[in-house]
């Protein structure tokens, strides 16, 4: 299985990146019980955070959901680190999606979709999730997108 | 206990909407574990989106109350269509309560309310939840609340 | 166990506060299946709410940072409260971060850090956590941070 998550990552042109170290005094994940807690992630790239802005404002949908698909490959990164390899990833359960957007915003699931699309292309069916999108006034460094998980795990 | 449920929805003269579809590439929900997590859901009635507009500006606290029921509604509605019925639902964990508001409004409880107090109505002891309340930006389609929820389910 | 972590506490100067009754319909904590739900908590001190107002226009950081530690230090009271001591307390598994910020504000993390800082001083190993930290428009009763925790339990 694992095999197949990295064949398909390589497929799409992706490669995961350097899991980033928390902002604070927190860890990235927590596992307990079945369940892996990924932190909120930001769009960071290989050269820091890639999307620093606002929905509505600075950036458009596509930005957005580049921003929110970096997220989630920062998200997949997390889940190496914490199983080792993607094996014992047993389901994606939910994604929590927060969106940096103007009062005028509205496209917050579409921005977010960035996120989802790219976990159902990788995990398949384990990557079917529920999630929330919701707009936020502002987010840790000016990022335009954070996004956090919740796995259930073997 | 189904029966119940029911009977109460109907004593409140409220019937289930039609399970609101994913509005992107995510699921309604994810039976996990003994878990049941709701994607957060819309104030959608019969003809659509019911409440679009701000707390604050567009909308007052009675408006806001209505819209949070009627996100509990479609909630509601989710766990039925997750379950079959209500017989295997334990407990109404934890719900998400998101509302779209001006920076000075500060009645996000008393709005949430209209979901907490449905859910004490409908399902009685097993409508006892943890929730938070906040205010965003804005949400999607403009909507005015936005809750998700999590079940324990046997 | 129990009387290390009131030592830390009282070793920091902390006593713990009365844990706040709910807003609203709801309950302060659910416990189910191993796991404890704490509500959000806000910054309630002996006089009510404490912090009042906005990042990055009423309060600085260190201000919000002390408002987070109050937040944190209600979310330890209902843990005591709901669980008796802290014996049963296995582990802080996430802190939901959420900071009533001006759309220019990007310190969040810095913020929310005032409870991921007590967290780590008071429980130890088992302060540590997953956690997402984002900005609010606003927040209930214009409270200045809101906190919501999970902690696994035995």
């Amino acid at each position: 299985m694992t095999n197949s998550v990295e064949n398909r990552l390589a497929s799409l042109g992706l490669t995961l990146p350097t899991p980033a170290a928390p902002a604070a005094n927190y860890v990235p994940f927590v596992i307990d019980d079945g369940y892996l807690f990924v932190s909120g992630q930001l769009p960071m790239g290989p050269d820091g955070l890639a999307f620093k802005g606002k929905l509505g404002e600075t950036f458009n949908i596509p930005d957005g959901q580049e921003a929110a698909r970096l997220c989630g490959l920062n998200i997949l990164a997390q889940a190496k680190a914490a199983l080792g390899d993607f094996d014992r990833l047993k389901q994606l359960v939910k994604l929590g999606g927060f969106v940096n957007a103007t009062p005028d915003f509205v496209d917050h699931p579409v921005v977010i979709n960035g996120a989802s699309d790219l976990m159902a292309a990788v995990l398949e069916e384990r990557g079917q999730h529920a999630r929330f999108a919701v707009g936020c006034s502002g987010l840790p460094f000016g990022a335009a997108v954070e996004v956090d998980a919740l796995f259930s795990i073997e």
